[in-house]
């Protein structure tokens, strides 16, 4: 029987040991388990970056792994710390958006909520209900805390306890009281007018790749224009070694992203988290027909 | 049965395959061992923070684990490969100081030696008795070494192997002379001067968090005043993003920490390894009674 | 029986979770595989480096290992997924040079073709036969393929799936057409000229160490001279720490290197990539006699 997995997401770096303690910790809990790094190198306390990463690696691994996500500047404060269960993989982390992404895989509309374009709300913190389908506990039964629990570093002495007994076959429901809300990082929803679609910067990845809040399912590559920071890219490419040298593609996650060939398109036009991108298709929809331009934020 | 854990500790970076090298001779002795990166960002031949690193990360695995740690600035000169077993735990090094920490915390008064403030000796390698309960080995036997040894890279032709057949089972006192003296840095000892203790930084993190000596166990946080690079913190946090923009706060390895709300001590302050830090209680000791404020440096 | 093993070599860095997704199909297709990663920090787009990474590291692992290895500016353009099987394990990689040192290991005359010195082919990607013993498969049969194939990101969906099931157990010519010529990069050759050899630096590693092209096995080491960029060193050190501030030493993959005592070589004499060493011996091989200098590239 293959051992259980558990992923490991946080902003220690890999400098000072802290996210080895964590492990330390879950193999004496849990002997043999399986450890994957999904990213120790978040930037430090960068709540949406580590959300966008967990929401695109997470749905690639097995269903009963468990993710362990820690980024967690309110440590030591009334943040709750939580696990979340959905049909393909637990999630342990503090309730603070970090799970923002993977919530939404699994509400209907994709999306957490409403006036999400609100200049002054985008990627802030809101409450959302608990998806269909999932279940979320606090972490709250002492029982399975490593003591004495240090002000500092939860992940060592909450969250990583919590991963370890999941792994090792204890229900989440024994670790702590239901919860029916969860936080949620206010990601903006593409807005469409006409032809046009209006989208925003969501994630900068360590290319300097430029990802989007678009995707563009079906787009015909070569009647889209693509505007940002005053720049215009016609037509979509299909590999960025193939492309212009400033070219716009669907991502591996499927998302609208903005690229340079062999450099950083976030250095050479200057933009980044929040920026905005126009996406303008040049085939007017039949008359009374759809457009075939779908549009959604959904992972 | 769970297998093997061999942790592993070393200023390679990640950029060169250096570490990898030595998983893949540990993978050739012992087959289906865990392995447990604690850092390979140790920045280059700072045993200090090496050791630092091994004394708050290692005694959370389970005490089967075997240790290796490679900060090697004196690779191919007589510095001498050694296996240290503690109770909990082996550790395979160059006796060059990296086990510092893990050595104190065995020894009966929690420090190397004496006169510790002296300015000239700050991390300076010194010699000490082997701790009780303790055992250490040279790694002089050949036939548990890689050949050809080369010149430069003990950490795989010397180290990996020994740490790999400590893994697989062979008995420590197999690998070579047992040895009854190692080298520790003199990590400073805080000095009490009435009701002020007097330290020093002896880390500093991938946060810019400053660590020091001192360790306030039971300290009522409300009445403590801590002094740095001419700045005064008043009282004890009990959370980064709780506190002041400068605050003090007991570290989750007990030490007593000064850091920066989302932002870098180091920095803000400019200070650093070495950077003298003073404690003031503003409680006086009862005439005749104890202070409430212990203190110490073991980990 | 211990579980297959999967190195993984890649530019994606680790803040972004692109390892990690591969690795999670990985685990969906083989569990209780044991990862070992390689190198996630291969400066982006840098295939020699990777390709050395690669030659110095793989040849420590056990022979039943697959080496995965995904530094692919050319993705979505016409380059070729491969998988190529060689007597000591096999490597699942883009047709690009990045695995240069591999396939030279096992060349009889240790280099990938001729006319290796000139100037305006220094580590170009050439074409080369497959040498004797290795068998070499396109990864073009899409039934081992993730569904949809991204543009962008063949390491997830057509790398990774073919590594794993490759440690599944499928046999190799099972994943597509055999290939009869490989990729590698113009490593260029040493060359003799009496008792000098002219080489360039193929290699920088992370400490600013100079690694050349030329081997200098049983070589006397107080009789050599190193030159590079106008400096003259005196002899081979043995160790990093007993030699002068800057030196020349044999390093550990066997390559003359040229280091500066806890220091960065590269910055310190404005050398790198490319840069011409030159290495003089002192001893005049005997009449009729062969010289005691052996040289040559194959790691």
């Amino acid at each position: 029987m293959p051992s259980a997995v558990i992923t490991l997401t946080t902003d220690f770096g890999s400098a000072d040991g802290y996210a080895a303690a964590m492990k330390g910790v879950i193999l004496s809990i849990c002997p043999g388990v399986t450890f994957v790094d999904i990213s120790h190198e978040v930037p430090p306390q960068d709540i949406a970056h580590a959300a966008f990463v967990l929401g695109t690696a997470c749905p690639y691994f097995p269903g009963g792994a468990v993710h362990l996500a820690v980024v967690d500047p309110g440590v030591g404060t009334e943040r709750q710390p939580l696990c979340l269960v959905t049909p393909d993989g637990a999630y342990v982390a503090p309730d603070n958006g970090i799970l923002t992404y993977v919530i939404m895989s699994y509400m209907s509309n994709g999306m957490p909520g409403r006036a999400m374009m609100r200049e002054d709300s985008f990627m802030q913190p809101m409450s959302v209900p608990l998806p269909r389908g999932c279940a979320a506990y606090a972490l709250s039964r002492e029982e399975f805390w490593r003591k004495p629990v240090s002000y500092t570093f939860h992940g060592r002495d909450i969250f990583a306890p919590a991963a370890a007994h999941l792994a090792a076959g204890v229900p989440p429901e024994k670790l702590g009281d239901p919860l029916d809300r969860l936080v949620c990082l206010n990601v903006p929803r593409p807005q469409k007018r006409g032809n046009t679609i209006l989208g925003r910067i969501i994630y900068v990845d360590r290319f300097g790749n430029l990802v989007s809040n678009i995707r563009l399912d079906g787009a015909n590559g070569e009647r889209v224009e693509v505007e940002i920071e005053g720049r215009r890219i016609s037509g979509l490419s299909r590999s960025y070694a193939g492309g212009p040298e400033l070219l716009a593609i669907i991502g591996s996650h499927g998302y609208l992203e903005v690229a340079v060939r062999n450099g950083s398109a976030m250095q050479l036009i200057g933009a980044g988290m929040g920026s905005r991108v126009k996406v303008v298709t040049l085939i007017r929809p039949r008359r009374g027909g759809r457009s075939r331009l779908a549009y959604g934020t959904g992972p």
